[in-house]
Parts: structure tokens; C-alpha cells; sequence
């Protein structure tokens, strides 16, 4: 863990409640350079009917227009929840340098959940993973996100 | 392989010349539902500088924006390299249901060469993969594309 990271995990927390207020899965995602966000982003699948809008995505893709820079070599990703493979794959086509995560995510996370996909040596790019920052607050979040729902029904 | 395979690699070959005509890596992408082609992408990396945008990024964002669905469960694509890790993950997040490449990607391919990811029991979304179809034509043409750039050196 390193100073700052739980700040930038708590930002992150709070894009995750604005998905949950749009009824989407809460996941939040703040990118970070030299201790400045440079981008916020939330899960917006079911709000713009598109799979490829994960968190980390919608970030990512906001920082890279931001900076006008097709990768992030110096960036850090403070997410909610453990990527999935898609957004592992944009974090390494980015090269960005260091995920922070909060909760894992045991049936889609790649990052040492299902795949530990930072350790794979045959990949061009190493990435740094600290995981569990605010996991017991996050996962009370989702599980609270999917009671409610449950109820809904 | 499935009859009009050959076809729609070539279509796929036909995007990735127009991405060499840009000055991109030629990887081009086409994406078909019921034998009819709904989307059509180009590698984009360089002329939009953005990371993000392969080939078939490019091509599913846009079919999930045509046919107004998150996922494209029903949809075949047709690509003429090996998809990487983020691509691989787009295309389980979508639900597609089958890849067909035509080379294979020695360096960051998942689909056969650095992983098998369609082999990984513990996704939840099974993908079927057809791979080879016009690989020496595709071989030849990203060789050439190369070539040409040290060329330009």
C-alpha cells in the first residue's frame, strides 16, 4: 500500500454510489498521475445498453482523450472491484504502471481471482496489483446493491 | 470452418488495408449475425491515438450501438489476427459466440498462442474459435507492412 491510496480507493467509492444511483452495478474507478486524478469513471452498462462500459474502461478512455496520449505509462487505476479481462487487457494496452483494487471478484477477476494475469511472464508489460484496500466497506456495497435488487423483483 | 468464413476474413483483410493505408498495423475486423455483416472495424491506435481502439473494439462498440444491445450473443467475428488479452475480454463481456482469425499473434494472442483463453473452464461464456483461414495472405501482408515502415526509417 502506498500514501495516498486509500484516499484515491475512497473517490473511487464514491463514482461506484453514482453508478448504484443510476441502478447499475457499483463500480467506481478514479486514474491517477503524480497524485492528481486525471479521470473518474462508473460502471455504465445498463444506463448506455453497452457491455464494453465497465468502469475502468470509461476512464481509461476519458484520460487518454484528456492527456492526448494513446497509453498511460505513468498512471495508477484505483478500482472498486478486481478487473475483469477486458479491462486487465485495456490496463495493459495502456501500460499503465499500478492497479489499486478494494474487493476481488472471485467469478470474473483476473488480477487473483480466477487468473493472475500479473504474473504472467509472457506478457510484454508487468503491472504492479495491490489489492484489498476498503474490501470489507465495498463488498457490504455490492452485497447491500444486490439485496435491493433482489427485492425489487 | 463454416461456409462464408473465407469470405468474411476477406472482408476482414479488405479493413486491415484500410489501416495500413493509414500508417496503422493492418488488423482488420468484421462482425456478422446470420450471414449478414453489421459492423466493420479498423485498427485506429495511431490516427486517433488511443490504445484502446483495435480493430475489433472498434467493430464491437459500433454493432452494439447499431443493433441498441448491450451483449451480441448471436454474432460471429471475423478478424485477421489473433485477439489479445482486451479484445479476448470484449468479446466474453458480448457474448459472442464465435472467433474467426486468420493469423495468429505469437507476441500477445489469447486465443491459441500466449493463452488458450477460450479453453479456461472457469469463465462463465464459452467461445468457439476457428483459426488459419488465409493466415499466409495475412502473414504476408503484416510482413510487408513492417518491411516497409524499417523502409521508412
Amino acid at each position: 500500500m502506498e500514501k495516498n491510496d486509500l484516499f484515491f480507493i475512497r473517490e473511487a467509492i464514491g463514482e461506484a454510489k453514482k453508478a448504484s444511483a443510476l441502478g447499475e452495478v457499483p463500480v467506481g474507478c478514479v486514474l491517477a498521475i503524480d497524485g492528481k486524478i486525471i479521470s473518474r469513471g462508473h460502471n455504465l452498462k445498463e444506463s448506455k445498453k453497452n457491455a464494453l462500459l465497465h468502469a475502468e474502461m470509461v476512464a481509461i478512455d476519458k484520460a487518454i482523450k484528456k492527456m492526448k496520449t494513446p497509453i498511460l505509462p505513468e498512471a495508477t487505476i484505483y478500482v472498486t472491484l478486481e478487473p475483469c479481462l477486458m479491462c486487465a487487457g485495456a490496463i495493459f494496452q495502456t501500460r499503465i504502471k499500478r492497479v489499486v483494487f478494494g474487493a476481488f471478484e472471485p467469478k470474473f477477476g483476473v488480477l487473483g481471482s480466477i487468473l493472475s494475469l500479473q504474473n504472467e511472464e509472457r506478457f510484454n508489460h508487468r503491472i504492479e496489483v495491490t489489492a484489498g484496500i476498503c474490501r470489507k466497506e465495498i463488498e457490504k456495497m455490492m452485497k447491500d446493491f444486490f439485496r435491493e435488487l433482489r427485492n425489487k423483483d
